[in-house]
């Protein structure tokens, strides 16, 4: 492998794996299957999506080819209405017709749609195939971590799925070159997410190289993803199927989730509604007693990477907040939140009252007039 | 639980399960699942089918709503054709509508079919939940042991689909009276295979009781399921994931699945077919060198549960082998079978010529003409 590349254990018993994180990486894409005993004489399945497909399937295709393996790609369209049970189907039967066994791989080369789309296509195949991810977005660094797989359902997300592991993850830097800048700053807002659950740190790092990050400075994003993939894993290893701890890694997320469903899918970008979710979660920290400081901070940063702080206009308060209790059918007057103790540590709160969160989401609007 | 219930343990380590066997046993249902520690706040989805729905429902759905539990009924279609995707995504819908969570269970009241279908929601709905089974066909002894759970593509058989676990299987065998007399015999047919891949004295205490197991004698069935399905729970126990012994259940399966593609799905039942497969199995075994009786008896012990032993005139020996050729991708010349070598044990031969297999095709429509 390269100099420069870093390389990350995800801790799993015997379902370990490593994530290979640097520049140049799909290039040697053979050679890693080989070094990872995938077999030869088993056909492999490619998903990627329409935006990804020109820019790096070739390239995949031609140093898994040189090393001797047969290659399939299926390209879904872009975006999120991909992950659905229609196109799973469609992807099974492009399965079928190559020929893929009980041996066989599924890649996924794009970002968090794809992951999760291919990997429940792994996970289901023939009732589990091995799964590899290539991520090419910043977002997908959460994603890619993790093993949660899924599609959706007309009336809920990431409702049908699995937990399937990869073999390993090829996080190839050169490929986020052709993000767009929106997305850019969306995957970064949780990889700043994973600086405050857990690192204070990293999140000060963060803060001093925004600029290097946003203009994708190889170096700085490689290590900025490789603490962010740290932290996910480290949770995830504790807590693989999501029983407490994992629960702490959806900061932002109660209201994030919300926006999203109120903006309608889209016009938020899931990094961006968790910013404005993480600014609410630490006004809810002060509103705990904790210091006041938290929400500045967290509001400074995000603000300084370029994403929203506030509630658009559009998105009604007794919109979101009939969103976020069907959402979790929280049990009437109290909610739970996961709510930053400090910089860097958070808690998770079963005794938040509905009222508190109301008023925060009401000042989250305030002030928009002068963003 | 009633006297005469007769209880297996399926050893899976910290996925291992009861399945109980006896006579009004779905009147308690409730009691089961409070002793199970199912919890009474998470509602319940029971998955049935139209044949099933009016006969058994009310009776799961009453005991299950004494002990406190909110049970959503959702009814499919008989028959093959709702093990598949449209159906899971409707299924889903319906487990969103009744407010399913991550602590809930989902049952499978009816054959194979709801149980494989209604297995592959709970494996999936929110990355799975729990799953009971309650089979009211004798061939669901087979499907309701050792968490294989599945839905069908347009393209193959069961290929989407997990091994996911049930907390315990509820048989109870007063359901078994409505079952019309082509599924009793085609569902002795897979209890016959369990004793002939493992246990002599079985094979031989079905023959002599065939009339009371077709008169559908509650003793005699319940031991006879229990003896199935504890063949069936040894082998599972040893190979969770197929990777070699579980191979071993396949006896009569290669013909018997070409059989099924070629006479159209639904012409043959799974049993009848396998029954054929069994016999054209021993008659390999004679052609290996094994005594000529095992073929012998073998035909002879199906033809007495009234199971077809010879080919239909309608499937033709060509399209029979391109199904399995294509079934398994056999490479070139030698085919993989399992073979009994007495009654009562097998092997896997991965050397069986295919000229072989062809003769014995052949071999098994002579004679269909005094049948
Ligand atoms: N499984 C998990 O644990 C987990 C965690 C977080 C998010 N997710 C899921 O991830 C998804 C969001 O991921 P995402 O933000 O990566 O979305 P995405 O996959 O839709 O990618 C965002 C956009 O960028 C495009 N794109 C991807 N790579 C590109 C590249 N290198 N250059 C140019 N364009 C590129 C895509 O086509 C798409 O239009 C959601 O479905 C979410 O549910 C899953
Ligand atoms: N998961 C596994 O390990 C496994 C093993 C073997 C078979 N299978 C699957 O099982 C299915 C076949 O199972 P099956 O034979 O039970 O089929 P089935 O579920 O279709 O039942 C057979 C017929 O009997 C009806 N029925 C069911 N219970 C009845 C009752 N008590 N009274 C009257 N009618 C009743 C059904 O409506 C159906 O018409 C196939 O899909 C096969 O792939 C799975
Ligand atoms: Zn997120
Ligand atoms: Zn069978």
């Amino acid at each position: 492998m390269a100099g420069g590349t870093r390389e990350l254990q995800v801790e799993l018993g015997e379902r370990s794996y490593p994530i290979y994180i640097g520049t140049d990486l799909i290039a040697q894409a053979g050679e890693l299957f080989l070094k990872h005993g995938l077999p030869v004489k088993s056909p492999i399945l490619l998903v990627t999506d329409s935006s990804v497909v020109d820019l790096y399937a070739d390239k995949v295709e031609a140093s898994l080819g040189e090393a001797g393996y047969a290659v399939t790609t299926a390209v879904v369209p872009s975006g999120e209405a991909s992950k659905c049970l229609e196109v799973l189907d469609e992807l099974v039967g492009t399965a079928l017709q190559a020929g893929l066994d009980r041996k066989s791989t599924v890649i996924a080369l794009g970002g968090g749609v794809v992951g999760d789309l291919a990997g429940f296509v792994a996970a289901s195949y023939m009732r589990g195939v091995r799964f590899v991810q290539m991520p090419t977005t910043i977002l997908a660094h959460d994603s890619s971590v993790g093993g949660k797989v899924a599609v959706n359902h007309r009336l809920a997300k990431n409702i049908i799925g699995a937990f399937h592991q990869p073999e390993f993850v090829l996080y190839d830097l050169d490929t986020l070159a052709s993000l767009p800048v929106r997305e850019v700053r969306a995957g970064l807002s949780e990889v700043i997410k994973h600086g405050l659950i857990w690192n204070e740190q990293f999140v000060a790092w963060c803060d001093d190289n925004a600029d290097k990050l946003l203009a994708l400075d190889s170096d700085s994003l490689g290590y900025a993803l490789y603490e962010g993939c740290k932290v996910k894993s480290i949770v995830v290893s504790r807590d693989e199927r999501e029983n407490d701890l994992r629960a702490i890694l959806n900061l932002g997320h109660t209201i994030g989730h919300a926006l999203e469903a109120v903006a309608g899918y889209g016009e938020l970008l899931h990094g961006e509604a968790i910013a404005i979710g993480m600014v609410g979660s630490a006004r809810l920290a002060a509103r705990f007693g904790y210091s006041a400081e938290i929400a500045e901070e967290t509001e400074r940063i995000f603000a300084k990477f370029g994403l929203p702080v506030r509630i658009p206009d559009s998105c009604d308060t007794d919109g979101i907040m009939s969103a976020m209790l069907h959402d979790k059918k929280f049990s009437e007057g109290k909610m739970v939140f996961v709510v930053p103790t400090a910089i860097g540590s958070v808690e998770i709160r079963n005794d938040v009252p509905s009222s508190w969160v109301r008023e925060i989401v009401d000042g989250l609007r305030e002030g928009n007039e002068r963003l």
